[in-house]
């Protein structure tokens, strides 16, 4: 079996999960941590890997792998994701749906004899995977995303942003009658407030007026302002027990049809812990950029360039004898 | 955008559903039919399209840049498989689970100058697709595949070689209670009687022994004994009128962990004719094959080696924009 040496930049809940899924993978060896705080603060559970700067990631070319990106799209990956992609194979999750083209041509041209896998997850990748074969399969047809139920940290963002709120969290709620008009082929059109809900679960501060943080939330462009949003009031305590959490998940479904024959596909997540997932995601992604890049591949990829094959550690003859 | 030169080898449903997927695709043209019958006696929809006996199909050999072959597995394909690899790229439905690596061998052998994608459709196929991205995100886990609610074409066969059966159809069920349990993430050990269930319509011819066709299906051995089996009597005008459509479908679902947290993943389809369904995805791995010679790859693939990419006339840029 191959040995894999794999580096982590980025140490929070997406980190630690790649940590956890890179220690229980059979054929890699989690070798370093890259960290933009100082290493010594930095207490890991893989004692062997070595820590390091992100700016002295240099000094570990030629001896890792791959290198798995876990910053955030908005700040850290548009400046960490070249920078990395120069030295190493990388894998990250870059998720700006909008300024993913960019971010592909910033890749392709760092990654010039390296290979480096973009938009790495569920949506995108897995998601995005579902919607391409879907579209291959019914061509003549519509395909629908849900998110949720699940944790949006940017929207819970941006109602602990608001003065007088002590904590929040917010949840993406599919509405189960549009889901249900999409799974009988009935191709509805479908504005963004018949697709989700929001539902909001806020901590305020001692005598803030929560008639107007929930006024504020509700109005709130973008994020809230286009939705049917709940707001409901709760103690830290209650927030910290039922809600600590970071659940998530959603479903992708095409419906189409073939002559006089209608065809529906589905594919669904259900997820306890949306970083977990997505981290175990990124790692069997790592496993194909490893193999890709032996072969002689270079430059920027997608999950929609890689072959199935490529995304464990049995070889095709055991995938074809048993998955087949 | 290309313009993809087709064969197709067989013009059952299967082939039917080919030509119209083929007619409908934006990039490809519908070239040639390949039939055992006498070629002045096929009734084509595509008039275009030359018609020869399978065996002067050496005498198309450059002239086509893939053939579809839509004959069966049990005794069409082994054969008519090597003898069209030899001369062009193809795909096929193989689809006999137990012998798909000795049929890989033979078609590698075969496809020295050429490319073939084998065993392509929904089962295997995109079920095959699942079952390897469901094991590659969660390591950790077990995998279920059910069928259903949809028509068996081998059991409903199997019913018809019964003496005093005139006709039959033959459903094969997933069990809501097994399917509930693994959605939930129980990991149940399920036996095959636990997991689906067989109802069979029967058109008895007259004065045939109902209770002795009943008996003879229920205690055939690997297609009906195992199972918790149902026998319907109709009329023949019964079985025609809300029984003649070929509907199937069917779910992979994968649970499994991280660490602590529990995870689904379910790909379900919901399909009015099966083998139309199927046609069109042996169309969109046509265009992949094809793709994939021109870049220089030669020998047998199945769909767990060929990006998504490559099965839709979208460029990859394009792709990354819309579906990423």
């Amino acid at each position: 079996m191959e040995n894999i040496k794999v580096g982590i930049a980025g140490y929070g809940n997406v980190g630690r999960g790649v940590e956890k899924a890179v220690n229980a993978a059979p054929d890699m060896e989690l070798s370093a941590f890259f960290t933009r705080r100082d290493p010594s603060a930095l207490q890991t559970n893989t004692p062997s890997a070595k820590i390091l700067r992100a700016d002295d990631a240099a000094s570990m070319q030629g001896e890792l792998d791959v290198v798995i990106l876990c910053g955030g799209s908005a700040t850290d990956l548009p400046i960490q994701g070249p920078a990395f992609a120069k030295l190493f194979n990388t894998i990250d999750s870059f998720d700006t749906h909008a300024k993913i083209p960019d971010y592909y041509a910033a890749m392709n041209a760092a990654a010039k004899d390296t290979l480096s896998i973009i938009s790495v997850g569920w949506d995108p990748g897995l998601f995005s995977i579902m919607r391409q074969l879907s579209l291959a399969a019914l061509p003549c047809g519509s395909v629908y995303t849900f998110w949720g139920r699940g944790v949006s940290q940017g929207h819970s963002d941006a109602i602990r942003r608001i003065e007088g709120v002590a904590n929040a969290i917010q949840y993406t709620v599919p509405i189960e009658e549009a889901v249900q008009a999409v799974r009988e082929g009935k191709n509805p059109t479908l504005s963004t407030r018949e697709k989700h809900l929001r539902e909001c679960y806020v901590v305020a501060k001692e005598g803030a007026d929560k008639a107007r943080i929930e006024r504020e939330i509700k109005e709130m462009p973008n994020y809230f302002a286009d939705y049917d949003t709940t707001v409901t009031f709760i103690s830290e305590e209650e927030l910290q027990k039922n809600h600590s959490k970071m659940p998530h998940g959603g479903m992708v479904i095409r419906s189409g049809s073939t002559g006089e024959n209608k065809h529906v596909m589905e594919f669904s997540l259900k997820l306890e812990s949306n970083p977990e997932f997505t981290a175990s995601v990124l790692t069997a992604y790592a496993r194909a950029a490893v193999r890709l890049h032996r072969e002689g591949k270079r430059g920027a990829m997608t999950v929609l360039d890689v072959p199935m094959s490529y995304l464990t550690p049995e070889d095709p003859a055991w995938q074809r004898q048993n998955l087949l």
